[in-house]
Order: structure tokens, then C-alpha cells, then sequence
């Protein structure tokens, strides 16, 4: 950056916000591109600007574009529709499904606008290649109760997709529009200026410059997410059994990781590159594998205790016996997107470094297993996975988990642990992934993706707890079974049978032998070990001792 | 209720707003008085009905009041300072402190308007009775940095009073201007008309009336809460040691209550009333005692399963070794306001009872004995009350805590566990109160007040915790410690040596020698009896036959 740019480091909407208070006098206006400001962000800024005087104004015609003169082209590719047999609805089911909870509606909106990228590729089970790691590609929908148009780049819609969509000659409720991308914003004011139209938006994901077109007031109807998002969120039978499925294949690939390294880390040729490209490869031998899911982070040491980070030619540390390293990774599947993290350490942990893991994965743990009736939200129940680092002064600073899709993102919002997030139902998928970081020193993160599930209890009826989907063994020699609580043992040695059974069958399935016995050696049950336990097995030896006497005389 | 009025039972906003919009077309005017409705309600509402095209229309002059001829007067009575030795900071350090929060904000207000009675009560150190139970009186004030109008019924002001606030003559920012309680719209009109003016307001408290007279929108600055309330929730040295010292004298008359219903209900004579009125007798009796904080909530059997219920003389069951008996009761002292409730059993509790009972215990002690970082939010750990009900499919339907003044309102908003509440800091106290209830059967809540303190732990800086300073024991026939986790159990211990400690010496000093016995039987230590321990008492079982064989050989 050249002189005529300040580099501010925190970018929450109220430190931005105090900026521009601070260089915009009173009366003042602030220019924003609407496309790339949702409703929800843009009302976020409002708060702050218009009780000082200073006001937003909606430029649409970007004017960083008008000098971008060489800006590059999306990316080549046409769209691909998913293969039946990872679907269980149609897309013409799930628009008539969108269509019911429209008419449902008390509000009586006529139509419902999708601005995010999955709500449309959701919709017509649709995929494309335009976001790097995300199979989206760039549209809207406008769907009401008689015609569907879908916005985006038609070129790259072949023969047999228009026929797909009853796109080709076709008319009635079910046939599709196809619209030129850039043409949405004409076509919605088209219908809005119709009398008696309502259109229904989520506020968390529509951009302004289609928010701004719907008025007068009473044309707009507005949800935080709109009914494709939460109809998404909750997993249909068919997408629950492929999503599980995939994280066993996605697990077989990680062990090949871990089982490879701690081989060849102690012979010092690898790096946090080297191992980051092993596991790209491994995943990419998997059945339906669509390429990673986010770039990878493999980070050693200080490394891992960055946020975000990911390794460089510049950056990237030699693996070795001496320092912790975590690797967060994740793959496309045709059947579902994964998101796994685990911490190791080839050599001797310290005492702290082993609490600190351990706390970690208590916190896991306690989310993992807890009750809770349905409907309860993430946001109330995600101190579990602080408790255990609380009690002794630690914590992390970053969120406790994020929904996952099937062949989508691979954070999938609205689920998760966030305060915007929805409540939890039986079927959505979410990542757990409490941490704990020490700055210039070492970085430790869980991550395992559960899927909710009915509980049984012996009084009451719709309680959920999570299930673990994500199949990889936790480093042993970083657990001090002495802090955990018989409950925590418990479950662990139940999650370790689950692997064993379900990620043994495959690696047999794909006569990878090594990494069976790799797994069964590193799924092998721990004994209890805890405060009370010691007293139990003192009393034992008691027993034995008098039992042995009892021989002898 | 005659046949011109239909009964609702629902209240929530959205079920109101959706009974609106079926009685309204679309189009209409919903009236509605702004002086019953915070800006934060109005907006509620509004939310829903703008976006079906009904609109509020706020009506000023109360249709109701125009009719009611026969409305009673306010109570009589003058208003009452509080005496210095409850009193660290004076109503002028109140007052300069809040202006400087005014004079450091960035959005540069000019004056602060405070709507809700316990703000203009606390910064003026007085207190009243227009409201039953709370030490309230009815009031404006409306805060300078020059000047300070009160508005309040002015004949209820001695010229004691007068002195005390500089209201004589004086001239100065400390000069407290007394106006009339009808005259604070005119006022603030006045002060609005100005040019250069913001008035800040809190959102949640504000009454609508106030909040339309402040236009242009640029004379409006808005916070959740005022900085009146937000510096209220964290109390000083003072408040926080006479707090203290009101819940000792407290948990005497709960004592009294206790030990006296153990004698007398055998004998079959005593009531829900009786036991209501005993109670309050008895903190009648203590030093400083202003009254109950609120209509004393004496439930025996079924009753204790209705929400809000208070004995009547139709209601009213008497009490038996066969029902739980629940009393929700606090006090008023000068010094300070308590909230206690105790669940007892006179008799042999059924298994679900102790079970249920236990596992409400287990949610108290889970929060009370929780670390957490200094700015966590109530509603991030309020599950830990209700986790172990949750294990077994149990759950309360109402909040877990609430925050309690100085002989001020028994629910203290915006401290507590709900969503809407600030986040902890040290000085703050709450109620924690988990429950279970069974329909037509019995009722357990078990409630204690608790302050935030600072906790020490391994690693970390900024860690708090509670501490209880309500000091009743629990009923010991109820709990099975065997479902009590070591923690949990030793914490139980550690409250109960502290009720010895404290209530013990106050008991002596009032010369309770029949209480302080009754207390000590009910906080003897409890022994470990948890389930990892049985297996212990088992093992040693096993031994004691060893040892037996070996003695008989």
C-alpha cells in the first residue's frame, strides 16, 4: 500500500464506524456499494451514523469498477446439477415446499427474493465453481407462487440443464426463467411496481441494493433468514446418511495424515507445506472428492496460535519432536463438506501444554454429550466448551462451532453457536471446536462435526444430544485422564468404539491394513484414572492383598 | 367480566400483535397511551404491525382515565432520605459521576432524561412508597450539565428535603429544581425547542410519551439501558457489605419460619396463610425491616406448581406431612432487599420428588460454583441451572435469576440470566433460582442471592465467580447425594460452613439459642456417597468378607 491508504487493523462495525464519524463532519454523507452490504450490515452502520448526523448513501454503480479496468473474468465452467442419487428432493419439491411455507405465511407475502448464493443452489440442487473451495456460482431467485426466475450467467447453462429446469418451452408454475445476472434489479422493480405484491426477504443475507428497490413499505416483508435457509438447515434423511458417509471416507484420509507423520517428522524433512499437501492428496483419492473445502491450516508451534493462519512458502515451519502442531482441514464431497482440526505432538509435551489439550477437549466433550430439550440455541449452551479452560484462567477467542453443508459451505449459517444463530433441531450438522492458543508459543483446537439426534431420558420427551460424525482418534499422550470426569471418560471410550466400528470397516473396505492397526492402536479404551477411582483401586489392591493372605495362611 | 370483554390469555407481544391485525384491516390506527409503553414495546409491536400496514397511533390523553372518576389517590406520605450510614456515594457524587458519562460519550449528548422510578430514586439517594412493596415514588428527572429538574408530586417534599437536595435557593449545577410530575412533557419540549440539544434516553425503560417530543432525530441519542442503571447494577463497598448484612438478618426470620413449620405442621393447624403471615412477622422483627418485597408465595402440593400463585383465603390449603411445601418470600431493610425460596418436606418424599429436588439443587450449585471471565453474560451460562433436569428430560419454564437492590426492587434489571441482561461484573448481585414443577402435584424452587466476586485461578486475570449470601440450609431429606457430583458436594460443604459462620453469630447476638441448634443439625457436613464411591463401598464390602473368610480359616 502506498501512502494514500491507512491500514486500520479492527474491522467491527463500531470501530469503522467511529472512523468515519471521525472524518465525516456532521450532515455529512457516506457512499457504500449496495450490492456488497446486506440489510443487516447496512443497518448495523446506520445505528451508529444517523444519531450523529452522518447518513449512508446507496451508490450502485460501483465506483471502484469504473477505474478497474483489468479485472478478471468469472471463472470458466458450466453448472452441474447434483446426481440423484445424493438427492431425496427434487427441486421442483423443494419449490413447491418453499412455495407452502409462502402461503403459510401470515404476513401474505406474493414472492420471496434469494440473494445468498447457496439459498439458489439449495433450490434447484445446483453447483458451479465461481468461489474458490465453494461449489456456488452467482445468482438470484425470484420465486412466487406461479413463475420462477433465476438470475445469473446464462451462457453457462447447457442444453441439458435448460431441460432440467423446464427452461426450454414450457409453461406453468414449475417451468424456470432463465435471467441475465445483472438484470435482476430491473426485473424485481418490474414486479414490485405490480399493485398488491409483497416480497418476502431475509435481512441477514439480502443485499442492500435489492432491499432498497422494494418499497413503499408495505411491499417488504422481512425474516432474519429467509424460509430456504432454515429449510436447509435441517438435513433430510438422505442428506444424513451421505454426510456421515463422507466423514468416514474424509476420515480415512486424515489418519493417513497422522499415521505418515509421525513417521516422518522425526527424520525432519517435512514441513507444515509438505504436510498440507499430503493431506490435499489423501482426501483427493477419496470417492466423490470435490478438492479441499478451505484452505489448509498446518501449523506448527507459534504458528498454530495465529488465527487464520495457513502456511506460506515464507511462513512455513519444519516439523518437528519439539513443538505441538494442529492441522484444521476439510474436503468436498459430492455427498457432503467436512471440517475437522486435531492437535499432536511427536515428542514430550509439557505438563501445561497436556492440561491445556485436555481442558480443550473437555469442553468438547461436555457440549458433545449434553441434553438439552429441542429448540434450545447454540449461543446457551456453548460455555460448555469454556468451562473446563475457565476454571483455570484459560479461553479462546474465536466461536465454538458453525453448521456444515452437503457439497456447500463449509460454514453453513444459521446453525452454530453464534448469538445470531437458530435453535437446534433434530438433522442439522455442526462443527464443536473449542481451543486454546498461547501466543509466540503453541495453539491447540478440537474440532469434530456432530449431527443432532434424539435423546432419551427417563422423564421427558423432544430432548436432543449430538452425535459425532467426524471419526479421528485424539492424540493420546496429550490427555490427562486424571481430569476427566467419569461421564468424560465414558464417552470417549464410547466415541472410540464408534470409531473403531464404523472407520475400521471402511479402511477394510479399502485394504489399508496399516491404518487399521494405526487406528486401533491410537482407539485403544482408557481406564478410569480420576481422584475417586484411585481410592477404588487402592481398596482392590486392599482386596488382593487380603485375598493373597488369605492364601498363605 | 361481562359479555363486552373477551379474556386473552397469552400476552406476548406476537400473539397480541396477531389478534390486532385480525380485529384491524389493513390501513388502520391501533391507539394506544404512550406513558404505559417503553420505547423498547412500542417497538416490539411496531415490528409486527407496520409490515401489515396497521400502524400505533400513541394518544396522550388516556381514554380510560376519562371515564375513571373514581381512580384512587396516590398513597400519602412523604418522601424519605436515605441515612448516611447506608450510603457511600452522596446524591452530588451521583450525579457529577453520571454527568461524566454523559460528558465522555462520543455521541455528545447534552442531557439525560430517566423515566423508570428507580433511576431518579437511586441517583437522589430517596425513596417513597407509591408502589407496594418497592420503596418507589413516582418521578422524572431530567440531568444537565448545569442543571437538575425533578419532576414529582412536590407537596410530598418536606422542607428537610428541600435543604438536603439544594432546592431553596440555590444557583449551580447542584441545584435540584423541583417541578411538577405533570409538567415533565412540557419540559422537555422546552428544553428540546433548544437549539444545539441531544437528549440521551435508555431504549428499555423510556416511556413512548417522553421519547415522540424528542425530534429531530438529531436530538435523540439512545442506549439500552441509562447510565444510571448500568452503574446502579454494580454496587459500591457500602452497598455491597449492608447487602450483605441484610441477608444475614434474613436468613434469621427464614430460620424461624422453618423450624417453627417442622413443630407446628404435625399438629395439623397451620396454613399457606398462616405459614405466609409467620414469616413476615418475623422479619418484621428485624432490625431495619420495611416489609415484604413482594406478596409472599406460600405453596403447598399443587399450588406449588402455578406460576405466580399467592395464598387467598379461597386458594389456601393447609399444610401436611404429606405435600412439598414451597415459600418464596423476601424483604425490605434499609439496607438492603432479599429473595429466598426453600422447598421442604415434612414427611417421606416420593423418589421423584428427592430426584427432582436434588437435581434442581445441583443446577443452584452448578452456577453458584461456575468461573467465568469478567463481561460474560448471564444467558451464556443460565443452562448450568438446568442441565441436570435436562439429563433426565426435566426443565422450569420461567428465568434463572434476576438482579436485587438496596431497599430498592426485588427484581433489579438489567442484572440476571436473561437475554436482555448486561453482562457480570464484580460487585453485582442476582438471584439464581432453578425450579421444577409437576402439574396438579408439587412444586420445588430453590432460590438464593448470590455476588459476583473475583476468583482466583491458575493461569488467568478477570475471572469471577459467586458467592452465596443468602444463608438457609436446603432441606436434607430431599437430596440424594449420591447424584452429587465431588464438586458439587464439597461445595454444598464450604456454603454450609459459611451459613455456620455468619448465621450463627447473628443468631447468638439476637440470642437464638433454639434457632442456632435447628441450624446446626441442618448444615451438618455431608458425607461422599456418589456413584464411583459405591463401587468403592462395595470393594470394601468385599474386603470386610475377605477379611471375614480369612478370620474364619
Amino acid at each position: 500500500m502506498d501512502c494514500n491508504w491507512d491500514l486500520e487493523i479492527d474491522v467491527s462495525v463500531r470501530s469503522v464506524a467511529e472512523w468515519l464519524i471521525s472524518e465525516v463532519p456532521p450532515g455529512g454523507y457516506i457512499g457504500f456499494d449496495p450490492f456488497l452490504f446486506s440489510l443487516k450490515t447496512q443497518g448495523d452502520y446506520s445505528v451508529f451514523l444517523e444519531s450523529t448526523n452522518r447518513s449512508l448513501m446507496s451508490v450502485p454503480v460501483n465506483l471502484v469498477d469504473q477505474v478497474w479496468t483489468d479485472r478478471p473474468p468469472i471463472p470458466p465452467g458450466n453448472l452441474t446439477r447434483l446426481p440423484d442419487r445424493v438427492i431425496k428432493r427434487s427441486w421442483e419439491m423443494k419449490v413447491e415446499h418453499i412455495r407452502n411455507q409462502i402461503r403459510e405465511n401470515p404476513y401474505e407475502p406474493t414472492a420471496l427474493l434469494l440473494s445468498a448464493l447457496d439459498e439458489t443452489a439449495w433450490l434447484f440442487n445446483l453447483r458451479g465453481n465461481d468461489i474458490p473451495y465453494n461449489p456456488f456460482f452467482y445468482s438470484y431467485t425470484l420465486l412466487t407462487m406461479d413463475e420462477i426466475w433465476l438470475f445469473l450467467h446464462t451462457e453457462r447453462v447447457t442444453e441439458e440443464l435448460k431441460v432440467y429446469l423446464n427452461a426450454a418451452s414450457c409453461s406453468g408454475p414449475l417451468c424456470v426463467q432463465l435471467k441475465s445476472y445483472d438484470s435482476v434489479r430491473e426485473h424485481l422493480q418490474t414486479y414490485v411496481d405490480q399493485p398488491g405484491v409483497k416480497v418476502w426477504i431475509g435481512t441477514e443475507y439480502t443485499n442492500y441494493a435489492l432491499y432498497e428497490i422494494i418499497t413503499p413499505e408495505e411491499k417488504l416483508m422481512t425474516s432474519t433468514y429467509s424460509p430456504v435457509l432454515t429449510t436447509k438447515a435441517v438435513k433430510d434423511e438422505t442428506e444424513q446418511r451421505i454426510l456421515r458417509d463422507a466423514h468416514v471416507r474424509d476420515a480415512v484420509a486424515v489418519v493417513q495424515l497422522l499415521m505418515w507423520l509421525e513417521k516422518a517428522v522425526p527424520e525432519g524433512k517435512e514441513t507444515e507445506l509438505t504436510a498440507a499437501a499430503y493431506v490435499n492428496k489423501c482426501r483427493s483419492k477419496q470417492k466423490d472428492s470435490r478438492g479441499p473445502s478451505f484452505e489448509t491450516i498446518s501449523a506448527s508451534g507459534p504458528n498454530a496460535a495465529l488465527a487464520h493462519y495457513s502456511p506460506s512458502e515464507e511462513t512455513s515451519r519444519r516439523l518437528t519432536v519439539d513443538e505441538m502442531y494442529l492441522v484444521d482441514s476439510g474436503g468436498q464431497y459430492l455427498d457432503g463438506t467436512t471440517d475437522i482440526t486435531r492437535t499432536v505432538h511427536w515428542g514430550t509435551p509439557t505438563a501445561m501444554q497436556k492440561e491445556a489439550f485436555t481442558r480443550v477437549l473437555m469442553g468438547n466433550i461436555e457440549i458433545s454429550r449434553t441434553i438439552f430439550p429441542s429448540g434450545t440455541r447454540g449461543v446457551n449452551m456453548e460455555m460448555l466448551g469454556r468451562r473446563a479452560l475457565w476454571e483455570v484462567g484459560l479461553n479462546y477467542g474465536h466461536g465454538t462451532g458453525h453448521g456444515v453443508g452437503n457439497f456447500f459451505g463449509v460454514h453453513e449459517w444459521p446453525v452454530g453457536f453464534q448469538s445470531n444463530n437458530i435453535p437446534f433441531r433434530i438433522g442439522m450438522f455442526t462443527s464443536i471446536e473449542p481451543g486454546y492458543y498461547k501466543e509466540n508459543d503453541f495453539g491447540i483446537r478440537i474440532e469434530d462435526v456432530v449431527v443432532i439426534k434424539p435423546a432419551k431420558t427417563k422423564y421427558g420427551h423432544n430432548y436432543l444430544t449430538f452425535e459425532t460424525v467426524s471419526l479421528v482418534p485424539y492424540d493420546r499422550k496429550l490427555i490427562d485422564t486424571s481430569l476427566l470426569s467419569s461421564e468424560q471418560l465414558q464417552w470417549l471410550n464410547n466415541y472410540y468404539e464408534t470409531i473403531r466400528k464404523l472407520l475400521g470397516a471402511e479402511l477394510d473396505n479399502q485394504g489399508l491394513h496399516e491404518e487399521k492397526k494405526w487406528m486401533l492402536k491410537h482407539t485403544e479404551a482408557f481406564m478410569e484414572s480420576g481422584s475417586s477411582a484411585s481410592v477404588c483401586s487402592s481398596s482392590l489392591t486392599l482386596i488382593a492383598l487380603a485375598v493373597t493372605l488369605h492364601n498363605i495362611i
